[in-house]
């Protein structure tokens, strides 16, 4: 049986609380938050649990594993890093860090101290996300021309971070964990419509060694809900709509062939058009909260790599601050 | 009557032809094009007119008064300034030439003339382009803080221009019609998956010097296909899907109005959000070429601009050629 | 503050007790079900909560106001009966009872002891439904022309009703509040695809004394879930679409008029087609449930008719009674 | 070479015309109607053709092997008649005649004299109704369990037919295609909103000896235009939306296994529920009037029957009959 801790009880955090009650093997001990009347929700929902306004006392908790970290995104890498001294397993709420030094240095306490340092990047819990990306290690697609992702809405306005580390973090990981090739730089544009808020909408370019390009536009000021994602592939391609109640993936067997040159007609022999079958494979419905929780649970028990492990999330907030450092310079490409 | 030649008779001179047949006022005369076989078939449908393979019979006919130019781009600026010389009205498909240089002296060339020089964006002239042309400039959308645009489809490979010149102009031009305010630069990025053929895939921004951002998104290698555009306001957006078949336009009464600070808790007061009513105003079906073709002749008559006039033509050139700079520096901003 | 007693824990009843339970001036106390692993999951939610496997208990419970039925359709009126003689308040699921005789003696129980009888047709409480009687009520439609309902999906089959009593209970409800004028006779058509199963498709029609007509279209055997309904009137024409995540309401201006006869061309002149705007109003995004809650306390507090009161609940018995009868005689229309 | 002539040059007629004219093997060499203006258009389309207000001019050109009937339906029996004894192959438009008498009548004469008696149900020939065809034939589906459409839209009122012969005859043209079991009787339920003038709305059902249900909505006063048909099958089903650009036929895995009976829940063992992929196949894009013709002139060149032949016409007359008497007697089913 795991014990865990929860740090923070805001909008996230219950849901992991929730999760973690329901996963056999684990069970949650006690919820810290700034916010009395939070802990008083949780106690309320959940008698006998141990609360404290101070998630110190829960780190040091000898009974407590593992820490799992729901808070504002500048408070996580002090609370990681003294949970992993305090020889406590980690499971942080994305992004992991803002800044990649603090990621780099919480992988090092993690691997020194043979702990699971694992990231809710909870997307690459779905069935959809799984699905994709068996379908690009398989071949399927050929080829993967590029990542194409919309993720608009007339969302909340964060204060602490910019639409880019609230909305294209999500695409980012789901880009990192299905496209075996890493992007080699990222340029962002943006604009910020309210004075001295963050910016509101952004686009997102990622570049890649060889013949893939990466798009992602994010926006918390549409009037509709969009999450689409096109995928290119020389062989097929994928539609994957979040929104969509149950076929949220689609396949097509689409794309061009190139043939030889028509001296004739250059203009008509070069390129030949394929349209095939479309195909939405069916996915598993369970909830992708409880798949990550029960993954988190393993890795302890087994002492396993997560596949959202430190080094994912790394990646994920190198993007991040690469896109911030872009956006401040009208778009330049920034290394990564 | 206003007697019109028309060069070109491949995919789109056959529209111009069937709608200025049909427009009070105009007859086509003659028609030219390289290709024996579709004169053929120009023949066969409309028996007794002329035809020719060589333009420059068309463009000295005394009894042709305009001239409509079908042809590929690249061979836009020749005819048309042939035909101006020989007092000739021009409507030109789009985009207007192959560079600014040769729309400025097509325009300089016309107005010597006092001839009518008009492009042929046949968006403008579509009910739903107009109506939000209407709604902004009666202000209805409050101030404009993005004009976002996808238009993507498996498009035929074109081998003279890349996808930017064949989809992103009619956005472009779209844009330039219905915001008043003008960009100052452009950037954009892109990749050929194929072997030396043109871009098929790019993203463009376009720079504002107020508080808008425009971005088109354009791919000739896309599953499905797609011509959605977001306008955002200060007071209201706008969602434009030219896919639809009778709701093209809808508008949401949505958006933020940023309140004082509270001192307490600046994290939810600051802004709040506003969601009202939706509504799609009922758009006349006519055929937007149909309209146009009546506005060519109506300014040939009264001597007056078109709405897409030459200067309007060479704005969106401008930004073409803009683009393509940009797209070969990487992304880097070029002004306009 | 009314206490409350909520027989049956299954699928609907945890949702009454949460709303229940946050409902101002109301709270449960009490919980019966024949299955004791579901008092034992009530318990884990709210300790302290009394749970019994028999429900007489609880309405026998002189601390308890007033009883919640979530049990199958066949038990409703002998606890509700039972409860009522024990002075209790009632909400009972719908369909109130298995016939129109039982529901009418319950109405008479209710009136003779002066307690509240209220029956649980949620969709009467969402804003999309108060939003269309409100459309009707103000004659913004004109005159009713058709109520044509499809509501299908590959449905849990039921074993003690059929899929009218199960689905098309929600329409009729629907129909009943929010057109004024009443069917006198209904007529329905069915199969059952399983042996010894109840029947799992069925179209009903509800005829009206004047130009209406209803039409139901229910299935549990549908590859897709449609829950969309059509209403036409002489003015305007509403599109109810429960599944829409936004607008689930669209009003059409469209329509056509009468006009003279032609002498000359009878075929031309006579009707008038008019399109107009569509328009989707804002809706409150409230949760049904919760303001059924809040609508029963009040009705308790102020001893008034609820408006899905006994009488209502009645009306839709009888629909269902006279179509399972109609059913039974392949679609004669049965009077109501 | 086929040398058909046309009666009829009002809607339909002049796709008729195109398509013949562009089939090899076939030409159009006569047109009638009875306004000159219609005439008049034809002969500036088509240079040379012959014309005539008089249809038996038409009929008694020897050098016509063929005649096209696209006329009000009330007149298809006389011409069609006519033309018969004059030795010609028959193309007429849906609904064959107003009669099954009729329609038994014109079988008989073209039997007789060896003709190709051929209706002009167009849907027959679309690749989705084909391979709805196939996908039945070939017992994907399983066994039949119902067929269910929607035909609805803000359609022309008719005057001289009501919704049912104007709308429902596609679909009971396409049931009778791709469903090789007949139905035995049929219900019908319409109303009228526009005084002296035929039913708007229907409701048709149709009862087949096996476990098949058959439904058709149709409407002629719809807010929103739908042509969306369910198919359910033991194995699979099919969605098939007539409006969706390119997947117009959708196959879904779904379904139920009846189980054995538990006696511990007979509620929850007997029915499993199955869902798998879902599968949109391509489909040939071709004009299907352009493959119903070329299918009319090698019936005639071969000798063959038709796919749509004279006794598939008259069964779906003998539908719609029964239909119109069953409306006269408020949905009484009467028998085929």
């Amino acid at each position: 049986m795991i014990n865990l801790g929860v740090v923070g009880y805001g909008y996230w955090g219950p849901n992991m609380v929730r999760n973690f009650m329901e996963t056999p093997g684990s069970k949650v001990k006690a919820i810290s938050d700034l916010i009395p009347s939070r802990l008083e929700k949780a106690q309320n929902r959940y008698p006998g649990i141990n609360v404290s306004t101070n998630y110190e006392d829960l780190v040091a908790d000898p009974g407590i594993d593992a820490v799992v970290i729901s808070t504002p995104v500048s408070t996580h890498f002090e609370i990681a890093m003294k949970a992993l001294k305090e020889g406590k397993h980690i499971l942080v709420e994305k992004p992991m860090t803002i800044s990649s030094d603090q990621a780099k240095r919480l992988i090092d306490e993690a691997d020194k101290r043979k702990l699971v340092l694992m990231v809710d990047h909870t997307f690459i819990f779905t069935s959809a996300v799984q699905k994709m990306r068996n379908l690009i290690s398989s071949n399927e697609l050929g080829d993967i021309y590029y990542y194409d992702s919309t993720r608009v809405n007339l969302g909340l306005f964060q204060h602490d971070v910019n639409v880019i580390w609230d909305l294209a973090v999500h695409d980012l990981s789901i880009m990192d964990f299905i496209i075996p090739e890493k992007p080699i730089s990222v340029s962002a544009i943006g604009l910020s419509h309210v004075t001295n808020q963050p910016v509101n909408i952004a686009y997102l370019t990622l570049f890649f060694s060889g013949n893939i390009i990466g798009q992602i536009n994010v926006n918390w000021l549409a009037p509709v809900k969009i999450r689409r994602t096109l995928i290119g592939g020389s062989q097929k391609m994928i539609v994957y709509d979040d929104l969509e109640p149950s076929e949220k993936i689609k396949i097509y067997d689409k794309g061009i062939t190139v043939g030889d040159n028509n001296p004739d007609n250059i203009y008509q022999i070069l390129i030949n058009y394929r349209t095939g079958d479309m195909w939405a494979p069916k996915l598993d419905g369970a909830e992708a909260l409880k798949i990550e929780a029960l993954h988190f649970i393993e890795c302890i028990e087994k002492g396993s790599q997560p596949e959202t492990n430190g080094e994912s999330g790394l990646r994920i907030v190198r993007m991040l601050e690469a896109a911030t450092e872009s956006l401040s310079r009208n778009g330049k490409p920034v290394n990564l």
